[in-house]
């Protein structure tokens, strides 16, 4: 039996090849797309068993996924895979998402921001600067304090360990309305407007779906604390952005930490919002780089090598995409 | 037997009045000085059993302070005393600091410092501002990291369990030496350059002593990571305000989060700095407010309560300053 080729089709740095290398062993033959040139590319290409890829339209493109004959799994290393046009893919091979890819970098973001906006840094920096120095103005605390989580899946699981570790209570949210995660509250979207209303800090986790697509409007925002902090790593149209806009600007108490975005450079070639958060003075924002920690993507690689395994065991691949999962 | 008098030097709101008064129940009759005029003060003064003030010299004054014929104790409601002229005060009585009065809210705040510099939010939100959407710019991890924490008492071991709750490894400094805390490491200050060096989170949560005056000096700074991330909420002066300042212009990695100042309201009636620490970009900044939580004040005064109870019911008073309490 010879050893099965899987096809990775960017050029990574040497840390995330030794990594994938050495995950699969001798079970698999690791090449890489753009180290190979004609007939060896084709080959590759057809004989290939599996692909890990960012982007399998932009790094393959369609005439090299019509060549692949024998391939059974396209391995995505994103851990959403809403960017990408599944109308466009070849129907037969399954496309799993890299689901908990960056699971401990965004929680740990998640933490960092909803407890940036909790303790008023940037808003007691700023009034420093401007020659304020409030040393009673009231702060919110964590311990005892509700956090409420929509989308309860390995990053919204991880978000409750380390909120948990901190005092905080969860109420979350998940398509089954259960759980074996150590909660107060767990329930399904139906059970939206509870969690919001009670939550003191509120993370999405969600997958964009059809579902999940401008699930949080004005009305559903208008039941949240005033003082709540709404903290949102999972992407921007889970929020109607001029709904959270005008959310901001009437309940200056209210903080957003925007992390996902509506229009992104990864997923639309530019930054740019249609109302100007960034004057805010209660958004917290960041570039969509909380999975950037220094071994992340090395992590990410090595999950999806896995998930890789587990399809050449014969184990089958887990987190395959399902219909709907929002294609833009 | 008549019930013991215990004086309190300030009119606080009643949520702390009550709180004070159920937590005394029938063992203490509280009194408010300011409730109180002519020989109803005096004899309140000369009566009474304790004194639990934030500023007993400013609150009580030299003249009623010598009245305090029948005092076994002067409860300060701050955790840190450093500020108080212990030669002002009459010697016969100790006085008693609020040891870990505002433990949760401050280690909640120093949890908040260190995400925040070590996700970069301050500084990306600046960069996203000025156009620049940096997602691929590393962060740090916090999981697996070290934490080092100068001074190992009530808020130091709390920081260390919320700390070691995200994953961080604990190397912690006390005056034994030893803790029944879990730690990785757990020294004297003799080991400073040890932890020092180890740290990528240096959290500060000392008193401020005689030997523990400008404790940190460029020499010890320079041990450090050049990515590390100091944290300062116990005193500013242990920190050499200047050899801080130059760090932070050869480290631009490096990140300071002050919130301890060396010149403050509270203690020297003005917020200023010898140099423009709020100017930098690898500075997070906030007005010694860590402690102000909506309940911190009421849970600081049951603290306090607390320590009264246990000089009147004869087990003896804790926290009692001892003579290396720094006098300003």
């Amino acid at each position: 039996m010879t050893t099965p080729i899987v096809l990775i089709t960017h050029s990574p740095p040497d840390d995330i090849r030794d990594a994938v290398a050495e995950h699969f062993g001798d079970e698999a033959n690791v090449r890489f797309l753009p180290d190979l040139n004609g007939p060896e590319r084709d080959t590759a290409l057809r004989t290939t068993r599996a692909v890990m890829t960012y982007h399998p339209i932009r790094d393959l493109g369609v005439e090299a996924m019509a060549l692949l004959d024998n391939c059974e799994l396209i391995q995505c290393l994103t851990a959403g895979i809403d960017y990408l046009p599944l109308s466009e893919m070849p129907p037969h091979i399954p496309v799993a998402y890299n689901a908990g890819a960056y699971v401990e970098p965004m929680s740990e973001h998640v933490v960092a921001m909803a407890l940036a906006a909790s303790k008023r840094l940037t808003v007691e920096h700023r009034n420093m600067k401007a020659g304020e120095f409030n040393q009673f103005v009231p702060t919110k605390k964590i311990r005892g304090a509700t956090c409420g989580i929509l989308g309860f899946g390995e990053t919204g699981r991880e978000v409750a360990r380390l909120m948990r570790g901190l005092g905080m209570r969860i109420e979350a949210l998940n398509r089954s309305g259960t759980t074996g995660e150590e909660v107060d509250f767990i329930g399904t979207l139906d059970d939206r407007d509870r969690v919001m209303t009670a939550a003191d800090v509120l993370v999405i986790t969600l997958a964009l779906t059809r579902n999940t697509d401008r699930l949080i409007r004005s009305e559903h925002l208008a039941r949240m604390k005033p003082d709540a902090v709404l903290v949102n790593v999972a992407r921007g149209e889970i929020v109607d952005e001029g709904d959270l806009y005008r959310h901001l600007i009437e309940n200056p108490a209210f903080t957003a930490c925007l992390e996902a975005w509506w229009i992104e450079p990864v997923r639309h070639g530019k930054f740019e919002t249609k109302h100007p958060f960034l004057d805010l003075p209660n958004v917290i924002a960041s570039p969509h780089n909380s999975a950037m920690t220094g071994d992340a993507l090395v992590v990410a690689a090595k999950r999806g090598a896995e998930n890789v395994l587990r399809m050449l065991r014969g184990e089958g691949a887990r987190f395959i995409a399902s219909d709907d999962v929002r294609m833009l």
